[in-house]
């Protein structure tokens, strides 16, 4: 076909891989990438604009594909062209005056970090894919993880974007400075935005100081409407420094903590609510004191019921590790994954529900929750005895359905993609998604940029 | 006429003034508010949405009004229909669980910051029009101010907006969540669009924790190169709790510490540089120790040459008020003023290539240079012995050509209004701006709202 010749003229046979090639380009994925008619891999903003002015003369349906360690299908390329950011993977610059780093987008979020830390900053996003996930898609899923509570999200930690619209033009927006108020801020279109208005080929990230105390608790604690207060408790206490604040309700502790699962309780079984804490600050021995402090405040405050604190990097380490060994919900398989925010003075009684109804309608069902409570996001999984698709949309409508009236999202940081399409909205007016579609509309015409993420095809075509 | 009978019988006669009362809310704004036709006074959204969708059938342009602290035109409603924002000044629920504050467009900032201490909790954002601008200005001019730095622009305070576009349909996407990304982010369109998107009627606001101490210095440093050390050190050492770095320009501090100017010296004259440091902690018994330390390393580093804590509120207010009499370039009369950004790395050569340029062609000049350093962002102020256009044009060019080639911005914090709005396309591309109008013209297609401002009216007929 004409748009696959023109691109391998421009970019050589190894910027475009077909068949087999491509097909094995798109395993590995986080969810399910679909089968590409051919993945492309430009080198450079003026290959990626080649590719997408190509793509538009021919109407020809554009996925961006960074790290592919979406969760909601968000990269699917089911018969569409696959453009991999993965060759624009060079770090640029460092300016260690101002603090910030230029690197292109298919840089993977680790080796950002580790090139912040090699010239003593830190880039503080921190998730669970930060081997693969990549900066491009960091940005095009505004991600989130366990320090957005004192760091901000990815839109917080990006100061510019170079992007490449529909049509091959190129908005290159790469502001370096903290504060910058020339004209609408045109990066915000391209983040969180999964790829639908603009692919982001650079981009400017704001680097911190590093770190030079890192102090790390667990605590129980025994009824739910401590959980806020032992939050700003700690975030007084700690002065700024307070990291992170990861609450595992009991059954997940449970099960991140009994065979087959490698990690041992840390505390004992038996408490509702276990919660990860942790300061970063300026001096190891200033720091200890105050931590040991805060809790120590906590509990005779009664928001604790016990605690302990890492006194070595490998106890901070299984600290980290029952957190992070998400992967022992395999043990309750077939399992749906939800990733919803709300309200904490909500979380309770929402909570209460989720479970009275899927014990009313799932029998056998299992349900872990955890999250990063402090940014009023919960993390939720179902196991069920069946997977099917009935019982996903029954499942679907005990967790999403509480959220409609309460300004609840069913998405909090993983983004909607193809899996959260049909409840943007449980969370969004028809104003506002009207607004989205008008927007898509505009940048977007004819429709080749993620074509049918996000939003719905036919609700495009209603406002038209 | 007919628009403003509609307005009339909707919002009764004291929701519409005309005539003398309408001039006379015109008085006292900040920069030049000219002679609207009407100032209109809703009280509801919905009363908003009735007076935009009456002026988008009848093409009647529209100009947002808050606190009118504006510095650059943005508010100019010459023969225009002001929308005054006044009336919608509720603080309608602080939620202390989650530490969100629900607020109308109208509220002022100090009361908004007021409020939040009275529940214990802190709204960071500090400028010095703190008593009058509004939430709502704060909002369309993405405001900035004294602790970026740690808590980020107003973009990164707000969670969730209320706006009402140009044909009164209302966009109410009031998130209370840290983390939602449930389809695009729609409030980043208002936020630092200067009205020209849409009218913000009420905002979520995110509190912080009351910070329980406040340590501050003054610091003498001479030379620039050790100013982002500096800045790097107290970063570092503060571990999260820095929250102002506050530079001035030799001159700068001369001026407000010498007659007649009411300031005193608090370090001596003849330091090319000083800066105001501050930190907001949690513990005022241990987090002065370890400022002191901070500041006691820096001496000993070299990268301080002088250094003084305050000891009592009365010398900690002395230190700001010094940084805040910026009233005293009255003395320099005519001025012209400017707000710019900038690498770090670019600063000194920057300002020296102003002097200058100065210098050479704007005899008996004056120069005073202050500003948000951590953040990029320095106020340029120039004295010259005439204030007409063209003397007005030299200096701008002076100010804002070298800005060009270094990426910098003709606005970091004070928008583009009216007034930089030729200098637009020195901060930003051809791409850009016809991106912006793009969006402006799809949202604002009869471009009724603050018609005139940020973009260029010829740009956006030439892209049609």
């Amino acid at each position: 076909m004409g748009v696959l010749e023109d691109l391998k003229a421009k970019l050589g046979e190894s910027g475009v891989l077909e068949g087999e090639a491509a097909a094995e380009k798109a395993q590995g994925g986080w969810s399910h990438l679909g089968t590409p008619k051919a993945v492309i891999r430009p080198a450079t903003t003026e290959e990626v604009s080649f590719v997408l002015k190509t793509c538009h003369a021919a109407g020809q349906g554009v996925v961006a594909w960074g790290g592919k360690t979406g969760l909601v299908e968000g990269g699917n390329a089911e018969g569409l062209i696959a453009l991999s950011l993965e060759r624009m993977n060079k770090i640029e610059a460092i300016d260690p005056v101002s603090g910030t780093m230029t690197a292109g987008a298919g840089v993977p979020l680790q080796a950002a970090c580790d090139a912040a830390e090699e010239k003593g900053f830190f880039f503080p996003l921190d998730l669970g894919a930060r081997g693969s996930a990549t900066i491009g898609g960091n940005i095009a899923t505004n991600a989130g993880g366990n320090r957005v509570l004192r760091y901000g999200m990815m839109r917080e930690l990006v100061l510019g974007v170079e992007a490449v619209l529909a049509d091959g033009t190129v908005i290159s927006a790469m502001n370096q400075m903290l504060k910058n108020n020339a004209g609408y801020d045109l990066k915000q279109l391209f983040i969180g935005s999964e790829g639908t208005l603009g692919i982001v080929t650079r981009a400017v990230l704001r680097l911190r100081a590093a770190p030079k105390s890192q102090d790390t608790g667990f605590v129980a604690v025994d009824e739910f409407a401590k959980l806020p207060k032992l939050l700003r408790h700690m975030e007084a206490a700690l002065g700024g420094t307070l990291s992170a604040f990861e609450v595992m309700w009991e059954d997940f502790y449970k099960l991140v903590s009994t065979e087959p699962a490698q990690g041992r309780p840390i505390l004992p079984h038996g408490s509702p609510y276990y919660v990860l804490v942790e300061g970063l600050g300026g001096n190891q021995d200033e720091d200890t004191p105050r931590f040991e402090n805060a809790l120590m405040g906590a509990l005779e405050a009664g928001l604790a019921s016990d605690a302990v604190i890492a006194k070595s990097q490998a106890e901070r380490d299984a600290m980290w590790a029952l957190r992070d060994d998400v992967a022992q919900v395999i043990n309750l398989f077939p399992i749906f994954t939800y990733d919803v925010s709300l309200r904490i003075a909500d979380m309770e009684t929402y909570i209460e529900k989720v479970k009275a109804d899927l014990s009313a309608k799932v029998p056998g069902h299992s349900l872990i929750v955890f999250g990063h409570l402090g940014d009023g996001n919960l993390h939720v999984i179902v196991g069920s005895h069946d997977g099917t698709p009935e019982t996903r949309r029954l499942v679907e409508g005990i967790v999403y359905d509480p959220l409609r009236d309460i300004g609840g999202s069913v998405s909090a940081e993983h983004g909607i993609g193809l899996e959260k399409r049909p409840y943007l909205g449980w969370s969004r007016s028809p104003a506002e998604i009207a607004l989205m579609a008008t927007l898509k509309r505009t940048l977007d015409p004819k429709n080749i940029l993620n074509p049918g993420k996000v939003l719905e095809p036919e609700i495009k075509a209603a406002a038209e």
